[in-house]
């Protein structure tokens, strides 16, 4: 494991501050990016604050600099977050955690992607990046309380196995199993186990997560 | 729970005969259908022979005549083999087991269906019946197997909440944890994750499940 730096794309929400969390806590240095610089520096400052660790805030063009570059925008949003970072993140190893979801009356569906899956619409934005889909089903206020054991595992799709393998180590790194669950377009699935948790959630007034058996 | 007959619709593929080898041995008694007769009754006696248990085999529409009665038909077959059982299921409980699933260069992926799932479809086919989409995740090999111990939960979704009370006694019965999972159209997802696991099973050489964590 080389990486020293994760950045978090659109890290200023619940999910963003939450992944800063654990892995400021690991020992990582960790960027939060946001549209606006202020909000930025203000997360970074905020998540320094509750885990003594090495966070900074800044634009989404600051936390596209790090080595590891995880997404925690809305889906509605990628083209326009993503298209003016294209250049910076270049080649990088790119964590899709998006779901693309919308709630109808209250209940939880899919949005209709170009491709099958947020993940792989990040990849057709960024074609030269390594593109993993990861950390979807994983409850985000969970994650931003450092005194919760996480449970379930980091489901890993990707087409980069290198970077796959990277995105498990991470995963690890918080204390959790990362699967090796195939190709990106897997992410479809992935993304679909997130809506159904939901439901779950609401049902039964828990944060839940997924685990996968036999393995 | 006032169940005591268990039906089984396309029984004698391995998922009809692992449910019926884990009902038999709980004490319920099973009826295996299949379109021939002739393998209905074989099939029921080989799984007789092994749980010890109260198995029959016969027709399909001698399945249909059971309390309960689970589909563990191929997508395909759905409308040939449902069409002229419907007046005999009648307002009976369900079970859409069914995933609808192809493989293109030895890659699985979902076929597509009339509503978004095969248990909804199964709802279309058969309007007054009780439809739940439950044992889906659950890995056919094991089933089989009475010395395996089975893991994973059994995931149910239904638009019927006593029927879907009925399913997660029955899961636990089998010594499984069902959790409630909203909506007959959440089967989408539970399907999808049968995609997954699929390709989770093909890259880790093993028979893997499902289960929800943080409940």
């Amino acid at each position: 494991m080389t990486t020293g730096t994760i950045g978090i794309i659109g890290g200023t929400g619940p999910e963003g501050r939450g992944l800063a969390t654990r892995f400021a806590r690991a020992g990582l240095e960790v960027i939060l990016g946001s549209r606006t610089v202020e909000r930025g520096i203000e997360a970074g400052r905020e998540v320094a604050a509750v885990t003594g660790g090495a966070v900074k805030g800044g634009r989404n063009l600051d936390a596209a600099t790090a080595e590891i570059v995880i997404l925690t925008i809305p889906y509605e949003g990628l083209r326009d977050t993503l298209q003016p970072l294209e250049a910076q993140i270049g080649e990088r190893i790119v964590i899709s955690t998006i779901v693309p979801m919308q709630f109808k009356e209250g209940r939880p569906s899919m949005t209709a992607t170009q491709t099958g899956s947020a993940a792989e619409d990040v990849q057709i934005l960024l074609p030269q990046a390594q593109v993993v889909g990861a950390f979807q089903t994983l409850a985000a206020r969970k994650l931003a309380d450092p005194g919760v054991q996480l449970e379930g595992d980091v489901i890993v799709c990707s087409d980069h196995p290198s970077a796959a393998r990277e995105v498990m180590e991470l995963a690890e790194l918080i204390g959790l199993r990362g699967v090796n669950a195939g190709p990106l377009s897997n992410s479809h699935y992935v993304e679909g186990i997130t809506a159904l948790l939901v439901s779950v959630n609401r049902i039964h007034r828990k944060e839940t997560g997924i685990k996968i058996v036999g393995i």
